[in-house]
Order: C-alpha cells, then sequence, then structure tokens
C-alpha cells in the first residue's frame, strides 16, 4: 500500500517538513503534494499575464493559476491534511476541507485546543484531529501498516 | 424559473433579511435555506444524546447535528450566497464555498473590500462578489428575470 | 424544509411508530420510508415467482425483490435511520448503513449501549447515535427548526 | 490482467492466509488488501490521539483511523471478499458489504450454510456466494484465465 | 411511495397494456413509461429531417430521434421491466437492460422459459425474472405495498 | 410526460418563438428555458457590482453572472436545442453543446446546410440536426407523443 | 497515447484474433481484453459452487461469475469493440453496448449489412460501424495515430 | 507531479510546438495529447468505412471517430489549453472548453484580445486567459514548480 497525501493550509511553520522527516524515518510509501507554499510567488502567480492595477483581479488571476495546481492535486490524492496554524484567516485551508469532504477524500486536521470551537464543522466531517505532526505521522504508520 | 437559494455564513448581522426581502419587493420566486442561525441552539444541538464533558465531543456531537441539515440543503439548493463578516474565523463560511465548488454549485460571495486578500481562493470559485446585500438581491433578479 | 427519512432495521419492536408518533406531535413534516417490514411477507417475497426447494435460491430470490423497494428508498431518501436492537444478526441494518455512507447520504443509529463496540464502524460513519427513540425526534425537530 | 482484491470481515481464522496461498499455487497476479486485521491494534488505532474516558470515543476515534484505510483500499479495488464467520456481530463486514454495493464494486461472499437466512440481503447484492476459500481461489483463477 | 417504471421490449402483444390493467386493478401509484411503440411511427422517426436514400443512415437518424426519448426515460425511472418475446432480434432490449445496469436502476425481466439461456446475462443483473405479466404486476404490488 | 427544453444559441432572430408557437399549437407539455436573450443585458450583467475600465473584466464579471443562470438551467433540462445562425462567432452555443455532451444531455442542433463542415464536431454528438424550426417542432412532438 | 479495448460478442469466429494480428502488424500500443470466450468454461463458471438441478440458476451463478471479470474490464477499458455474428441471439452482446453507452464509453460496432435495421439502436449510439475487421483495426490505428 | 495536458483548438500555426519547446527548455514533466491535427487526414478519419455521398454523412463518420480520441484524451488529461486563432469557426474547440468545464476539468485559453467580446462564456469557465504560448509555458513551469 502506498498512499499520496495532500497537504493544506498553514505556510509560515516547518510542520510539512515535520511530516516529511518523519516519514522518511519510518520508512513508509507516502508521496506528499501541496499547493506552491512560497507566500510571494503564490500571490504574483498570475502576473506574467499581464499587470493589473486593481487588487482584486490581481488575487483572482493568482488563485486560479494557483488552483489548477490544486484541484488537480486534491481530486488525485488518497487522503489531505488540512493544517490550522495560530494566525491569518487561513480560508484556503477550510475550503480546501470542504472540497475534500464532497469528494468523499478522508482527511486529517492538525490545529491546537485553542481554536476548536470554531473549527467544528471542519473537524466534524474530519477522520482525526491531530495536535502534533508526530500524531499525524503515527496516523499514516498506521494506515499503511 | 425558480431558484433554491442557500445562505451561508455570518449569523450576527441582518444579510439574511435584507435579502429576503429585496427578494420580496422584486417578486422572485426564491426559496432560502440556512443552516440553524441561532447560535446557542447551534452550539447545543447534539446536548440531547448525552452530556460531555469535553468540549472537543461536545462540538462534534453538535457540528455533525448541524451537518444533516446542512448537507441535505446544500445538495438540494440551485446556488448559495457565501458571506464573511468582520468578525470570528467563519471557517465554516469557507468549508460551505469548498463544499459548493467540489459539487459544481454556483456561488457568490457576499463580503467587503478589506478582506479581499485572504479570501481570494473563495472568491476565485465563486460566480461573482457582492459588497452589499442589494447586489446579491439584483444577482438573483438578473437571473430569474 | 420537508424531510425524506428511511428507516432501516429491526422489525420486532415499535421503533418505527414511536419516532414517526413524535413526529406527528411536533407536526414536523418528514415521510418515513421503509423496507416491508412484516417478517413473513418479506420472506415470501419472490416465492410467486415459483417454488424454490433450495432455499438459499428463495431467499435470493426474496432479497431481490425487496431490494427494488429499498435501493429506490434509499436513493430517494434525505437522511436515514438504522436501528439495531439486541437480537438477531442484523446485517441487513449494517449493509443498508454502508450503502448510505458510500451514497453520502446522512444517517443516525439508534441502539443500546451494550453493542457499541461491535457497531464501531457503523457508528463512525454516521452523524449521531441515538439510544432513544425520543432522541431520534429530536434531532428531526431540530433539523428541520 | 491484474486484480485488486480487498478481503472484508473476519479475522480469528486464517481464511486470507488460504486464499492467498491458493492464489501463490496458481500464480495469478492478485494483490490483496485488508484492513488492519491484528484486533488489539484496530481497537487502539486512536489511543496516541489523546486518551478518552469514554468507550464509545475510543471507539469512534480508532473507527475512524481505520476507516482512512478500508475506504481508501475499497475505493481502489476491483473486487472484493467479504467473510462472515460462526463468531460475533460482523457488522463491519455487512457495512463494507453495503459499501461495495453502492458503489458498484463487485463482491462475493464466503460463509457457512447456517447463515443463509441473516445473510440474504448481503447475498443479494453479491456476485457468488463460496462456503470454502477454494471456491473463492477458483472464482480469481477463473476470472484472471 | 410512488413507482415510475419503464416498460422496454417487444411491441408485438399486449403485455404492457395487461400490467397497466393489473396495475389498475390493485389502485397502485405507478406511471408507466415507453419508447414510441408503434412500429412505423418509430422506424420513420427522423423521415421529417430530409430523405435518406442508404438504409443505414435512414436506421441512424430515426433510432437517434427515438433514443431521445428512451435515455430520458430510462434516466427518470425508478424501475424497468424488459421484455423479451419469441420474435425478431430485439437487440433494443438487451442494449436498455444494459443501460439500466450500469445505471443502478433495477429492472425485471419478462420472457418465456426457453430463452433462458441466452438471457442468462440480462437475467444475471436482473432484480428478477418473470414468467407472466401478472408476476409483474405482483412484484409492483408488493413493492408499493 | 413532459419535458424541459433549453434553447441555446442566437439571439437575433426569432428560432424561439417559432418553436415555441409550433408547440403550442400542438398542445404539447414542453418548457423552455434559455439564457437571458436581451444582448444589452447579458453584457451588462455584471455592471451593478462595480465599474471596469478593463473590457476583460467586464466581460468576464457578466459572463460569470449569467453563468449561474445558464449552468443552473442545462443541468435541469431534459434536453436542448442549440441554434447556430449565419452571424457572428456563437462560441458560446458551441460551449453549451460541448457542456451538454459531457453530462450526457441529449440535444438536436438547429442550422443552415452551408456550415454543415464547421459543426460537425457539435452535430457528431448531437441526437438530431434540424434546418427548420419545424422540424424542431416535430421532433419534440414526436418525443411526446 | 495507448489504448485498451474491450472486445465484446460472438465467440464462434476468429474476429478477435484477425484485429489483433492487425494491430500486432501496425506496431499499434493496444491491449484488448475480453470475456472468457471459451463456450463451455463459461457456462460453467459457477459450477464449483455447488450443483443446480435448476438450469436457471445454473445458468444465474454462471453469468455473476462471468460479469466479476466483464463489469470489471468495461469500467477499465478506453473503448470497445462489440460484435455480432450471424448465429445466437447474442442479447449479452447488446447489453455490453448499453452498458457502455451509459457509462459514456465509446464503443464501435462490427456487423454485416443484413443485420441492420435490427441492430439500429446499438449502432445509434456507436461511434462507428464497421463491417470488417480490417477496418476495425484502421480506426484503432487512426485513433493511436 | 506531472502533467498531462490536452491541447484543443487551431491546427494551421504552430502553437503547440512552440508551447511543446518551451517545456523542453524548462525540463517539465508533461506530456501533451492532442486530436489528429492533420486537417485531410482529419477530414476523411471516416473514409475506409464506405464512401458517402451525402457530406453531411461524411463528416458525421469522420467526426465521431476522431471523437474517440478526443473523447478518451479529454477524460484522461489534468488540463487542456484551448486555443483560438484568427480564422475559421473553430466550434470545435469551444465545444472541447464545454465539455471540460461540464467534467471540471480545469483549462486555460490561448487568443489575441480581439476576440475577448465573443470569448466572454469560454473564458468565464477558464482558470485563466494567455496571450503568448510563452505565458501558457509560464503557467506550466509554475504549476509544476
Amino acid at each position: 500500500m502506498k498512499l499520496t497525501v495532500y497537504l493544506s493550509g498553514e505556510i509560515h511553520t516547518n510542520w510539512r517538513q515535520e511530516i516529511e522527516e518523519g516519514v522518511r524515518k519510518h520508512g513508509l510509501d507516502v508521496v506528499f503534494t501541496s499547493a506552491v507554499t512560497e507566500h510571494d510567488a503564490s500571490d504574483a502567480a498570475g502576473d506574467h499575464l499581464g499587470v493589473e492595477t486593481d487588487s482584486f483581479w490581481r488575487d483572482h488571476k493568482s488563485s486560479k493559476i494557483n488552483a489548477i495546481r490544486i484541484k488537480t492535486l486534491i481530486r488525485s490524492c488518497d487522503m489531505a491534511v488540512i493544517r490550522f496554524g495560530d494566525k491569518y484567516k487561513q480560508w484556503n485551508a477550510a475550503f480546501d476541507a470542504g472540497y475534500c469532504a464532497a469528494l468523499g477524500k478522508p482527511y486529517v486536521t492538525l490545529h491546537d485546543d485553542d481554536i476548536i470551537h470554531p473549527l467544528k464543522e471542519v473537524d466534524g466531517a474530519a477522520m482525526a484531529w491531530a495536535r502534533t505532526t508526530d500524531q499525524v505521522t503515527e496516523i499514516l504508520r498506521y494506515t499503511l501498516s
């Protein structure tokens, strides 16, 4: 068995690296996928198509270019990990969770105790809630055992 | 032509009532649906199934009870309006947007200019972004014209 | 809002009647559907197509005739209630739960505490677990509120 | 031609090994998949996410962790074998059968004569009923011939 | 409960009328649908679009015009009855059966004993095999009981 | 039997009225649906959401507002008529045809002989090609006979 | 590009071999799949599951065992060739054609001129009608060019 | 990550080669697919099935043979590029765009400024509009980064 796992959410901490490292240690057959996680590159994804004076349209173009990758990867993943940190709105992460839920893609969430309440709908459709990246790694290890 | 419109998001202002009133004025054939929008009732939706000492499980039970209604209504709507206000995390609204996107349900967003950037992925999959409830009403009026 | 609710499982107690009565008291807009719940009629559903000497084929013919109704009703319901009593194998109820899960139909289970463990997979995919028919009625009342 | 076969059900006898051995003897191109079949590990699948005092929630967490694997494997299999032994409730096996049926995944059942009647709905949607693991192996051999 | 039943196959005997009459006697809530069953009209369905000298294209045009109706009715039916008589090739009836099977629409077959063997694949995917129109009526009566 | 028919394409001639009149004469049970067919209103559909200086974005906003209606109506129609006239690019009509084809919605085309060749892919997936509105009416009459 | 082509129908002539040979000559990247085409083996596919005195059930068991293979192969093919010869009822071939049509799998038919009329519905949903195996080979060669 | 990209539209300029070259320079893991792009071969795709005197049927046969390839490739691509040049009707390109849209396949358009208005519906459902092949290459490079 082999898993393709889409990692969605927070891009300012190294939770992706921690999970990938944990998986490597266990020698698990996991392929990780993600949106482009470099903030500036992601915001500028549509700039080469022409300059926009209106920031709405600049964002619009970039978010759609990013969506090509995100949509393709979510549709082809086996499961997802949705990470919520303690900063920013992170509506894209919740959007990805809803997208997974509607497609029947199993996902687990990764977040601290203090945001349990606002995440209750996102957690309600999840297969598990993890507090640490080690717990996520353990879920992957068990699933592949 | 007749539309069933799911209204998702903010529950602390009267945007739902404004759209409903606008629609009534124009005499449009629209049925509006929503999650239970009374905050306390929504949080307590699962309480009658037994008391939970752990707040995570209390939230979990309630969010799943709420999901019966939400899932059913989103799947049977023609389109949705997703509202983001200036308070709270509102991850459930972004979750609903992702759910709609994956099902191919058209939706429009309703929010102010100052949250354009964090909502770029949600707006990127939307059919329109409205700033005011009058604009939403006008979209419905036009669609039904 | 109106709900079509498929009632699956135990046919030897009056749990269906209790829920229907509860719903009537609250004046809720619910249509209940079920398989044929008369045991003998259900077992004999295929007998008019010709006598079978082998009990496997008699069962086979009857279960398929019953499946026409069950399949049609599950596919057209909004949600299901899956009831497990304290007698018999009740594999058909668990089968219906799996069928609902795969179709994305929300369901709630109704059973006592002493069978929590063997039902953990069925409960794991459910939107709620109720111990009493009053609790089921309350879920319906809330969902339709 | 190559087959991916999901083996569901009984974990206390060696029926899986018998089928796998039969397939090996015939040199068939079959990949077998299964849920985690070690009972204690399966029950404890969610324990690393935090201790639960309520046995319902312990079971709930574990069954959902297990469901990540089960759901993924059923969705990617070509066919399933659903085994019912003579012990325990085995509702998870019937649940898997219903899940397969709704997805249009062909499955065969493997069980003794004495539970024909309670399994009639599960057998009614099956492609075959086998009494012995040799018969299952023969079905695989023929299908791959 | 109400059923929409698509009647496919033989157009030279009055099996449709017999079933409809049986259903009327029992006062069942059934809507019957069918392809156009007048042979000459059916063969000429595309003639008004221009004369064809090549009989293949005449048939082609007519069969596609007929398919608009057939496809629409099969997709919206709850179940189908597929009738095979003792004359003609009747490949369209077998085609409809395959179409139903792939869509998960339950169907029953209606035919005599002497064509059991050539119909084994069609019967294999059916929910029942009936020899008489009374048996079909009884299936409908039971399903709606 | 009743049909919901989506009329797509040319808005500068009265082909829609001719078909509707033909249907009325025959007393057929047909509901016709269409995009907004007033050219200026359609181009301005998004103007109330804010003025755009860039014509691409003006068009973009309007086409998406129009798509809410078009998408909803195509998804809920039984069949479509796709009309190509002798003016303009009419790529939206070909787009609608492709959309119908992918969804399995049957459609017929309505166009003159001189554009057979460039329309061969659109006609190739159609159920019929009509040259006149009378022929379309006759298809509807036959389908509902 | 590479094609997986399901070959359905007639098993008493060597049309399969002719197409395979033609494809080999052209060096095309095609994988051919088929039901078990040995008549006696196919009829006896279920015999090892127990002797049936009633020929209907013998056929039933065998046809379902065969369906495991057929269903799996049709669902995984890119296109199908459906062959009708001049003998036997061949309802299984028409059934496969309907199954392909409902799944949106493109198929071509292969048959002589004298059965054009009874095959008009099957041909109506086909992508092409070929009279010779060379024509089928040419379609594959062109498609892979 | 690896992408399969379907290239649809204009066959009289070398835009396909330019994108392929750009992708090669960047060393990207992209597989490009297309319809048969040789005009005469495409128009004659069905000729070997028999001569047609009526040009409509010649086109019909060829377009369906071509559709086997197109349908298969669109269904298996990750994304598409839809190119509109300055000549010809190019309805097949718009048809492909609609087909992609209905299947949820992301696509980008490639065309000049002067046809923005007639392409507004096609662009409205696209993930991006590019004016040059370099811009398309850049989208692919970014998506695979």
